[in-house]
């Protein structure tokens, strides 16, 4: 979503995501798994849609945050007061919710197009919340503007050191919930939670550890990853469709790219239909409600677009669960039983 | 809700429950427990709610088919072939759940007055539906006729010595998740849910096992336990409210009320409004979704109509998750945050 892309650092190691998983441990949630069966397989779904906040977002925020907090302590600087975010979705809900847990100020810049009830959200989480702009570059920009001004604390979505690093201690919780899986099926939007995983997963490599097979999913609107990684680069997307508030990133991020080329073993798209099919069929199967991006991952599985390779023990990351309850509803009042 | 009170036998122990747990593995569910806050206090929920048929009744149903199966076998008897149960609700859709898995037919009796989409979701798992008489017991009585006709095997939806093993196996699952709880909370119907948790406890606890404080919840207008609690037997009550269509037994069953009377610790009354902010509660907390008897268990906590003493560490059963979305998202709409 960055129009301009962040100062390029090293990717998170082992280190630096076992310190994020100490400094966030307080505040976020151990999210469990829960084995079911599909089609006679069993597979094992992560439930981060039950993580304060209802995504996994709140890792990230809460690594920024607390990470930025001990700089300034090291640094004998004073705390940062406020934090500034651009994102009227799972993003900005988390670093709202972070912040009010953290005694800051959240100034949340959205497109003057963002519906009602987000901004009735974010404001009911604590934060003051900018309309700026049509589109989201300008609320991107706009929280640029403000956070030069105010010396206010920046916390990119997903293009960012200790964001990458908050959202990886899910790869390290969920290794450690189930050691036994041979791949991992990731939702992909901008890239900062395939990026964190990845992290782990190549830091426990070169440990030689035998790790899990990375596949990233997408939804066919918005193809950020498959794209990039079939041209070798990163490239632009329009993002479109039913995942695209959540999924809908217009490129990956610079820091996590390398670590998608190193491993991300496939990346998948499914159809925006898959998606609704998958949201109706975890209500149905095990009482999980998600968002659309939320299901993505299992729509990958339960809709056939990738496969198992015999009898590989499959894990699905369930995401998210910021959705609206009655367009839940429709969703699996519309999907056939 | 039995009119025709089964023959008493004696109370599950504690081999029994191992041997249902046994039966049962392959069919049900590990639920995961979820470590969150409750105005500062660290509480764990179990997510019974995520088991397969979406209440924990699934267990209490292959425990009653797998040990009938078995005793047939040992006897040399043809095995059971149909199953016969009296239930709109839970326990009908997990009997229909249980009967299909395991390749019976399921006949289940329903009030003709039964909602048309509980008879969908009963026909939608491959169970023949009869709708008899005007109310419960109608149905009941017409559904043993059926069971002698058929020579049927009848799943009583409580009061049964396997169905109570069943339910018991989740209270094994749950201290061996959860070995440091102090107190559960446990919602209250026909008292067959607490009935097995009861089992177990009162068997580690003749064992020498130190075991947590079992206190029962039940709402207002459905309170059959704390009302034969009350007055040392058991009692008639006229259920009503907002949880009646799970909670809403006349009487608690004979085989768990001894039990109940060693076990639980207080029993515990909450309004209906009370369980609706709970349904609320779990949303916006943990995107848990819940019907109200579902929710029964935390609405304690939550309205404070039961405290903790001190700094006791407090489970609560979340039970069960069949709820139609829209109900749930008119709850949540008219429940402030």
């Amino acid at each position: 979503m960055s129009p301009v892309a962040p100062p390029a650092a090293a990717a998170p190691d082992a280190a630096d995501i076992e310190a994020a998983a100490a400094r966030i441990a307080p505040y976020v949630r151990t999210t469990p798994v829960l084995a079911v069966e599909v089609d006679g397989r069993p597979v094992e779904l992560k439930l981060e849609c039950l993580q304060v906040s209802g995504t996994f977002k709140a890792r990230g925020a809460f690594a920024r945050l607390l990470a930025a907090r001990e700089a300034a302590a090291a640094e004998r600087r004073p705390a940062p007061m406020r934090v500034v975010a651009a994102s009227g979705g799972n993003h900005g809900i988390a670093v709202a919710h972070a912040a009010r847990a953290l005694g800051l100020r959240a100034n949340v810049f959205v497109p003057r197009t963002s519906p009602r009830a987000k901004l009735d959200r974010l404001r009911a989480l604590g934060a003051t919340v900018h309309a700026e702009g049509d589109e989201y570059a300008q609320a991107y920009a706009a929280s640029r503007t403000f956070a030069a001004e105010y010396r206010a604390l920046e916390s990119h979505a997903y293009d960012h050191f200790d964001t990458l690093a908050g959202q990886g201690t899910l790869a390290r919780e969920w290794l450690a919930q189930s050691p036994s899986l041979d791949v991992l099926l990731v939702a992909v939007g901008g890239g900062g939670l395939i990026g964190g995983i990845a992290a782990w997963l190549d830091a426990r490599a070169r440990a030689g550890e035998r790790v899990p097979r990375l596949v990233a999913v997408e939804s066919e609107g918005c193809p950020t990853l498959h794209d990039a990684l079939a041209a070798g680069r990163i490239v632009e997307v329009a993002p479109r469709g039913l995942a695209a508030d959540s999924l809908g990133a217009r490129r990956v991020g610079e820091l996590m790219f390398p670590l998608a080329q190193r491993r991300v073993a496939e990346a998948v798209l499914v159809p925006d239909a898959a998606i609704a099919a998958a949201q109706a069929a975890l209500w149905r199967l095990a009482r999980v409600a998600t968002e659309p991006g939320g299901a993505a991952a299992f729509a990958a599985l339960a809709s056939g677009a990738w496969r198992p390779a015999g009898d590989e023990h499959v894990g699905v990351l369930v995401c998210g669960a910021n959705v609206d309850l009655r367009a839940l509803a429709d969703t699996v009042d519309a999907t056939p039983a």
